[in-house]
């Protein structure tokens, strides 16, 4: 055996260069410079002050205590910092991979509060984790281009329906185990004469104060790019001021809300707004391994095993490749999945439940200005520091702040334009995209992704299943021969009341086998019931075992109804796996001619297939 | 509207013939005889005789309580006699079924005896019903073609060799609770040493008697073929006599553990033999609906729901086919698909757990001389006055005779002689065969098929997803084109330095837009860096969505890397769907000459792409 391939591949695998591409830091830092340090400061700050009221909203959404938004949301920034490709990338926790953790990484609330036991969020995490660095080191990313875009539009938009939804209750005030969409919906309907006023003016407040915000500090990036070189010192303290107060937004409201709680708290009127309640464990999380001995893992994990893991480096590299185009620099799809599943596997370590890149936060990254990884150090220290002394502060957060900080995150990820460019550019576009948002809102987001790609799949490979297939029944050929060669006359006679050839427009497999077969021997049996039949293998370039089998079959099939049939034509390797395969009365010939001659000289000779009770199941 | 062709549909859907497709008993009833009756008679009794010992070892193979074995067993025989119309098959549970009813019927097993509460199974069988159902009106059975031979041969032998490695433990005479098969194997191997030597005894006499009695069975089936005509009447008695014994082999060896075990409990030795111990419900079932108010249903049922009613029509259908061809008659699979969907929905008003075509029942009936499917009714008259009469007496049925019973039906199934015609016919689909037996064995069946399933597509997809791309970067054509056209020399020779021109040989699908795109942007980064790029899309005649969203970003990204692009010979329908994408500066040219000319010509007055932190997710 030749090992020269493989010595080059491990040469190629072991050299200074493609370690330098497993660890991107390598790249960045010895170029590291003083300026570099000052940007991703404040952009690590900045997105800093921005996980920590998200990270505790996503939580919620997770069904896990809130203080796990933030266990989950340093480790990443400070692996990606060293594995990560994309300067801009944010690794934390995300509201789909919170919802996924939500229906896959639970087993069963706890009666009382509706909360999940964490340990099995944070073994999935360790398992994602797994996956993905498997995937990463087999090149594995590049199977994701099997999820087209409107399945992804489909699946987010469902996500964020079911996300946003999930949280009217917070904003009204009342109070259900959650369960699927359709139960969220007619429960909460049914709850709305027990809302609470006052959690509904606080949540809409708080929302239209994010709303503002969010406009401002759009309004105040357009300002800038277009009028940053002619503005005076004094309008561009304001831009920055304005800039800030907008990405702060989540922090400002949640402050002001815990402000409020705190007041009425102090005034006797604790339980007028429903706040998040007593934290049972402050500081910093343990660090120990995940716990491997939980009961009915498999159970629980079910297709989110699969799910977690693909959908979350999906997340990411959409997120990376977007801002890698931005700013001009290439990302390596299996290197970030690497990345990502180091980060989920370390977060493991961490109580951290699994996590990926995130748009919002990776958008405020850029907006800052950061120009390396490094800033995630930053982000990760603010979110350790609050972890360290804030969280005694926590229980003071009203569940409506909350609640409008998550439903003005998601709803701008509701794409129902994309109905309109699907309809424009593609209408068949549309069923993928309708099936995963209506499968997705009626069963869950997971299974409604998978019957998304399915159907997409379907779609995809229609063509293949059904091949066109040209039937040509004339006895022109025969009667073209009878000239040719005279002496067989007498059997060309019997044999020109009808041939049929059969032509098949391309490599034949598995999932068109039957309907091949079907369309021939419905021939057979049709009303000028040919008894001389070619298959004209020209164009077949490929076949498989299934189509091996299928063949076999047919020739029986075609033999007990009377069918005399030949093969023409056929490719040499094709011609191996037919002989290989057993096939009854296997008979080819090099040209279509030749096959119908012989089909026409000897008749009525065959043998009679075997009639016993055996059958190839 | 023109409504002429949905009238015409509604026409041939509401015609006598189409009607009488849909009720095969209008086909058969009016010509059936005397002769009919007698041998429908035979054939039915025989098999029912056969179903009684084989359907409750299959129920202890569900995990449930073995009279629902016969529970299953009657309902199927009289619906499939109005509606099915392979007059061969025959219904009810089967082993595979069993497993997948064992994994995805159940809410945790009872404590004390393993058995699982059967309610959840019967639903299933009522939602199995209904999707086979919808599948067969709506003509989806076809969907099928999709798994291909060697996923099936994988998914066969991986239930095989787990349903008879489970029974393993019946033969030893040691209990745990079953689990996956690793555990089951673990379990088994540890437990040895408590085996139980005279359960051990009588399970391999009983796996001896059976295994020279199918031999005898096989042996006077090949005897009567050859030598009926000429063998005198004693012979031929004989010859009947031993067929009929090597047929109801299992009801032998079931009566005789019985009456061993009526023995030893008689002679005050109950315990030296493990039984099945005291049933609670006797004679036959109530009819009532199956209970739709359980919890946790989607929890249950998993992705059981889905492949429960595809593998149950799927087994049948290959059944059918294989039958039909013996018998020289066609089948209609989606008229299987309503049949078998309607057997199931009335099975679980009698509470039936799924049921499906029977191999081993139905090539037993084709030996007896079946006529028409009228002979379920027989099979399934014996097995009511088995449930009425005889279900006192199952507590006797011995462990070890039972597991036997399953151990001889299944080690049959097990196929692994086809991975050497894998290896000759086509290597390649060893791979999902392989995926299919491990991943079965290794997490259960169902997942493990989805798995094969999914490595079976990707292995069909590999050229959708990697189609071949030609580029040919050479500036020969600049040079003809300086040739023709004196005028433009300048900005040709500034366009000469490099010009690559890719074609692309296939429609481009989403699976295959990554790919493309990346090997498009890696050519702007190669050493001969082209400036100049033209897009041939002479070839393509498909895109989709997603692929236009992928051009799109590839325009940004040639753009930001100095490259300017152009297309040459869009379809007028492509122009069209890349017209309505809003593609960055997209250009389209009737011919790749026109399409250099035009960028040669105009140089650096491009806009630069939005540098805004938005990218379209």
């Amino acid at each position: 055996m030749d090992c020269v391939p493989i010595k080059k591949a491990a040469r190629n695998y072991c050299s200074v260069e493609s370690w330098k591409n497993r660890f991107p830091i390598t790249k960045w830092l010895p170029g590291y410079s003083l300026g570099y340090l000052v940007s991703d400061i404040v952009a690590g700050l900045t997105v800093g002050l921005m996980v920590i009221p998200q990270s505790l909203a996503y939580a919620s959404v997770a069904k896990l205590p809130i203080q796990y938004g933030l266990y989950s949301s340093y480790m990443g920034c400070f692996v990606y910092c060293i594995l990560g490709g994309a300067k801009d990338v944010t690794i934390g926790p995300t509201a789909i991979m919170s919802l996924l953790v939500s229906s896959y990484g639970k087993q069963g609330p706890d009666q009382h509060t509706g909360i999940h036991e964490p340990s099995y969020a944070i073994l999935l995490a360790f398992l994602c984790g797994v996956i993905q660095l498997i995937m990463g080191i087999f090149h594995l990313g590049t199977l994701t281009g099997f999820i087209s875009a409107s399945v992804v539009a489909g699946f987010t938009t469902a996500s964020a329906i079911t996300i946003a939804f999930g949280q009217v209750k917070h904003i009204l005030g009342i109070h259900f185990s959650s369960g699927s969409f359709a139960e969220d919906v007619y429960n909460t309907f049914k709850h709305i004469p027990d809302s609470n006023p006052w959690d509904v003016l606080l949540g809409v407040i708080t929302i239209v104060a994010l709303v503002l915000l969010t406009l401002i500090q759009k309004d105040t990036v357009v300002w800038e790019k277009k009028g940053w070189k002619d503005a005076s010192m004094a309008t561009k303290v304001l831009w920055k001021f304005l800039w800030f107060m907008g990405t702060a937004r989540n922090a400002i409201v949640v402050i002001c809300g815990m402000l409020v709680a705190l007041a009425l708290e102090s005034s006797g009127h604790a339980d007028v707004i429903t706040v998040t309640g007593h934290i049972n464990s402050t500081g910093l999380p343990a660090f120990k391994p995940p716990d491997f001995h939980l009961p009915n893992i498999l159970g629980v994990f079910n297709i989110g095993i699969a799910l977690v893991p693909i959908i979350g480096y999906f997340e990411s590299i959409v997120i990376g490749k977007g801002f890698a185009r931005q700013s001009n620099y290439k990302i390596e799809p299996n290197q970030e999945l690497v990345a990502i599943g180091v980060c989920n596997i370390a977060g493991s370590f961490v109580q951290a439940y699994p996590v990926t890149g995130s748009f919002s936060r990776t958008a405020v990254n850029f907006q800052s200005g950061v120009r390396t990884p490094a800033a995630g150090i930053f982000t990760g220290a603010v979110v350790m520091l609050a972890l360290a002394f804030l969280t005694p502060l926590f229980r003071l957060i009203p569940e409506a702040t909350l609640g409008a900080v998550i439903i003005v995150a998601l709803i701008k990820l509701i794409q129902l334009p994309i109905i309109k460019r699907l309809w424009t550019i593609r209408k068949l576009d549309l069923v993928p995209y309708l099936v995963t948002l209506v499968a997705s809102l009626g069963l869950d987001v997971a299974y409604g992704t998978l019957i998304g790609i399915g159907v997409d799949l379907v779609i995809l490979l229609f063509p293949v299943a059904r091949p066109s297939i040209k039937i040509d029944s004339s006895s022109q050929q025969i009667n073209d021969l009878e000239l040719s060669s005279a002496s067989h006359s007498q059997q060309l006679q019997v044999g020109a009341e009808s041939v049929a050839v059969v032509t098949v427009d391309s490599s034949i497999r598995y999932p068109s086998i039957d309907y091949i077969s079907e369309q021939i021997t419905e021939l057979s049996s049709s009303v000028d019931h040919p008894t001389k039949l070619v298959l004209d293998f020209s164009r077949v370039n490929m076949i498989d075992y299934t189509v091996v089998q299928g063949m076999s079959d047919l020739m029986v099939d075609l033999r007990r109804a009377g069918v005399r049939a030949a093969f023409a034509n056929v490719l040499p390797s094709i011609k191996e796996q037919l002989n290989k395969g057993d096939i009854y009365q296997l008979r080819m010939f090099d040209s279509v001619q030749d096959a119908i001659w012989s089909l026409a000289e000897n008749t009525g000779e065959d043998l009679e297939p075997d009639n016993n009770g055996d059958v190839k199941a």
